[in-house]
């Protein structure tokens, strides 16, 4: 497709989605993105099943795989689900396929790990939820802190919540900042959370991290496991 | 239902819905509750015929309002659809229904005013969107600033990103604040708005807010007429 006719049909934004994906990880920047003018914006997953949710939301995908457009921005968002994801060659496929017509291939929470099972993190900064901050350097990607980051055409974002942050930084990139402020006035984002510091491993109380990291401990386990032979596929391959 | 009834059941949390919800509004706050443990999360709306958000997302009911059993916390969401539900006879009685029975009676954003338009706000402290604050006195609701504004059992979260403020005081008061600080930290909720000041009216840029005010003003006409409406149909009822 020609630069022209890309922009003849507007930008086209896809967030792709998998059972069991945290819903708050897409929800947050797809209502934000939803305000660009002229964009639109697809629910990309395998087939047309509804998909659902961590939290058992049941949403409806809008394309599948096999006849979605070549998308000038794709969102990946995160989950528990994201470990079947990492393994699901449809999946994979799809991303590769879509990265080199892509202007922007991005994530939020767990959903690098995704771009980065399909390879396409390597040698890029990165960032993902923190608990699983540390996987991402075993796909050759360079962990980075922060709530969005930024590195060419890959733009990652933190934890759940910090799909709002990437949402809005993604419009500011696009549209503009001007744009991107009444977005944020649209959307009412001053965020007041009930307990300051609460939200960081850096600045939780001890004993609430350490809870959290204990219940984690088996998804832990998990995600080693298939890291591993995630890791051992991209070297193969 | 006893008491007994109650508590085997576990809490019955439904998040009322209606076509052109802002699927954020919602979004927030049931993938904070959905860490209740024992509770069970409805998508409570008038028929199970998919709902469609104002952002083109589609999201299927769990139940309608004639299966619905009592709910122990009622969540009515926002978006410019909350006109059309402050209409809709069939959601103000579902909502009178509830109430007696109802522990908790909340809404996030605009939600409020479909609560307002039910007859439960009056002689309540709430909150609302910004841009819809100036509407609750003329249904007898008592405008109060604030993230989130906690009355006796209504409950009330400003804006669309309130709800995750809204939602996380919620779990704080169900399974205490230990309980809802590890749900913080698990969503990373530790936000970093792009634009710092940019989500409320009181610290935005005049031009953005001068902007946001005129874009809608088309739409507050409409609240305007809607709100004639509700309130002399709550005088004569």
């Amino acid at each position: 497709m020609s630069e022209t006719d890309a922009s003849d049909r507007g930008l086209q934004i896809g967030f792709v989605l998998f059972p069991n994906l945290l819903n708050l990880d897409f929800a947050g920047p797809w209502d934000v993105l939803a305000n660009l003018p002229g964009a639109t914006l697809h629910v990309v997953a395998k087939d047309l099943a509804p998909i659902v949710s961590s939290s058992g939301l049941s949403i409806l995908p809008t394309i599948t795989f096999a006849n979605c457009p070549q998308l000038d921005l794709i969102c990946v968002p995160g989950g528990a689900g994201h470990l079947d994801a990492m393994e699901d060659e449809a999946m994979l496929d799809f991303l590769r396929q879509q990265e080199p017509g892509c202007r922007f291939l991005t994530s939020v929470c767990t959903g690098a790990l995704v771009l980065a099972a399909a390879g396409l993190l390597e040698g890029y900064e990165a960032t993902t939820h923190w608990n699983s901050h540390d996987r991402l350097a075993a796909y050759g990607a360079i962990p980075k802190q922060g709530r969005v980051v930024v590195d060419r055409n890959r733009i990652t974002g933190g934890g759940v919540t910090a799909g709002i942050d990437f949402g809005l930084t993604m419009l500011a990139a696009l549209q503009g900042e001007a744009f991107a402020r009444q977005v944020q006035l649209g959307i009412e984002y001053t965020p007041e959370p009930p307990f300051p510091g609460a939200g960081s491993p850096e600045t939780a109380e001890p004993a609430i991290l350490e809870a959290a990291r204990a219940k984690s401990a088996g998804y832990r386990a998990k995600m080693a496991e298939v890291d591993a032979r995630a890791v051992a596929r991209l070297k193969v391959g």
